[in-house]
């Protein structure tokens, strides 16, 4: 099972290619005759090259989107790392699936997604709660949430790959179903502390400078959260090197399912938009799995986060706007949806001074 | 006829009332029991409540928006201050209104105002050609661009009277066709000239500090402009006081015209969304003339023209991304509409930790 598991993972790996610089190259040269000041849509010009590059297309024209919110539960909240009792997390899932007068759902993703056109998926990948079935909530529970990752190795091999694999199953559904850009996105009480533990690891930080605190911890509690870290990077058995190791060691489930989302969505040459911290640390597994990874990837905002921004930089993306969220849940990476279709649309949509007659500069 | 249109003008002035504070109170209590962390959705959390405020509900539900688009030319621009001719402002009009395959208009606020589904508005207020006519085109020319700010007024107190009430009467449409949302924009080959002449004047600060390269002018270009600026203040005759005296003295057409745009919305307890530096020096006249229209304005980004943080600091607003942009037209305004119609859709489709049974803090 290991071995067939392994086998599709690294053939997931293998099949993914870096975005088509031809592309990027005639984006780049048509951005360049476009009726505005060369360079006057910033950030918008370089987002809309780099999604010819992943669409193969100097006319990208990426319109269905869809959010994955993965849910699982951390054995380390037993450490009180969390402002919030772990039975927030099944509730959560229960509410992303909820009928509302809206529609369906009544988290922060849903209304954001609605407003945008964006699709919500949701995947129960370890929740320590027996969940009731719902058409909209894919269940590919690994287990009951991670082990205590102070202790112990979070999960094993097997489970990582098992979510990974579940995570890119999920993303060719999206992708079936007619989306272009994928959001990542997670709900899991106690989920920051993997995503810090992954961060230090990966990127060999100080803990202080990449342990924040998550919904709201207070003084005590990220002192103790920084503990616990610490005590896991320094347990013995601790992974220090392959990345696929440092994730099955620290956890946690639904960022093994984002890392799987991910790749997918890379190997089928769709971009992603990536929200937050824990989205961040999931993301950085996957470029030292695979560098071209980082072609498919678009930074939604700087999130307040405390590591955001050196995940950000290792990472090599620009974030589009700060606004100083740090709900999780995808949110993020669903607000930046209408910015990056319209940077796509400025490079199809706009006429060149030649097609527009109009002058350029003296 | 000066008499009536001061009068008109000051009839508006007069309509505008501050934002429901017992709406915003009520809104900031609901954002309090939504399902998320306090303070999770960090500055979106903030819009809401400011939201709540312009539209009277603690559930505000704001639609439709509108991108005006006002284009006027400036005498000015003789003196060799932009790095494009001004035959580009006649030529970007026809832009906006073009048939294009993706419908009308191939400028980038055409481009975009598609993606996020803004109606726009093309108003001619004082573009130096003769245009032809347009459905989408309103035709409401002063005169034939302004005079030259640095050899005498830009325009008379009149002239300036009708281009602030005309943008008042667009506004008025677009608000009886929908719109909830309205965006200021504008075409202008030199208008970024008689915008920092106004932020200097308005804010008193060095001229240096608040002019910057408009659609990328060269060192020496920007020099010329900064010494034209500082004739312009120095000017005999040149108006230091009454925010409506400046506006007239230093022009342009197009930022009176989005004043009177600002003026309406505000009226009608409509959200302003305010795209760059040239209509930042709208609104700091504006929020002179009645302090209450900075209730309804909102900030899109934060946009690359030097001068542009010392107006949003004054007018104190948080830019909602930084992306770079300096083009104009509304564009960073129609961007951010879907960030505002998110905000808005948090408070009210969002459930509270009671309606969701979900636990609160531990």
């Amino acid at each position: 099972m290991t071995q067939t598991r392994q086998t599709a993972f690294q053939t997931l790996i293998a099949s993914i290619q870096p975005a088509d610089a031809g592309a990027m190259q005639a984006a780049r040269e048509r951005q360049a005759q476009l009726t505005k000041p060369a360079g006057a849509l910033g950030l918008l010009e370089e987002l809309s090259v780099r999604l010819a590059g992943v669409f193969s297309s100097a006319t990208p024209d990426p319109r269905g989107a869809a959010v994955i919110v993965a849910a699982g539960d951390h054995g380390v909240v037993q450490e009180g790392v969390s402002a919030y009792p772990p039975e927030v997390t099944p509730a959560m899932v229960a509410n992303f699936t909820a009928n509302t007068p809206s529609g369906m759902g009544g988290a922060a993703v849903n209304a954001i997604a609605r407003t945008v056109g964006a699709r919500v998926y949701v995947a129960d990948v370890g929740v320590n709660a027996k969940l009731p079935a719902h058409p909209a909530l894919t269940s590919v529970k690994v287990r009951m949430g991670t082990r205590n990752l102070r202790l112990e190795s979070a999960m094993t091999r097997e489970e990582t790959f098992q979510a990974v694999l579940a995570g890119a199953d999920l993303a060719a559904q999206a992708i079936q179903e007619g989306a272009d850009l994928i959001v990542p996105g997670e709900m899991g009480i106690g989920n920051t502390t993997p995503a810090s533990a992954i961060t230090a690891r990966l990127l060999g930080l100080d803990v202080k400078d990449v342990t924040g605190r998550g919904t709201g911890v207070d003084d005590a509690t990220l002192e103790r959260k920084q503990r616990v870290i610490l005590d896991a990077l320094a347990r013995e058995g601790s992974v220090t090197s392959d990345p696929l190791g440092v994730l099955a060691d620290l956890g946690g489930l639904e960022i093994a399912f984002m890392l799987g989302v991910m790749l997918r969505a890379a190997s089928q040459r769709r971009a992603i938009v990536l929200d937050g911290f824990v989205e961040g640390s999931a993301a950085l597994v996957g470029v030292r799995l695979v560098p071209a990874l980082q072609d498919y990837l678009f930074a939604a905002g700087e999130c307040a986060e405390v590591g955001h921004a050196a995940q950000l930089s290792a990472l090599g993306l620009t974030p589009m706007f700060r606004l100083g969220l740090r709900l999780g849940e995808g949110t993020g990476g669903v607000l930046a949806v209408p910015l990056i279709q319209s940077a796509a649309a400025t490079l199809r949509e706009m006429r060149t001074f030649a097609e527009a007659s109009v002058p350029e500069r003296g």
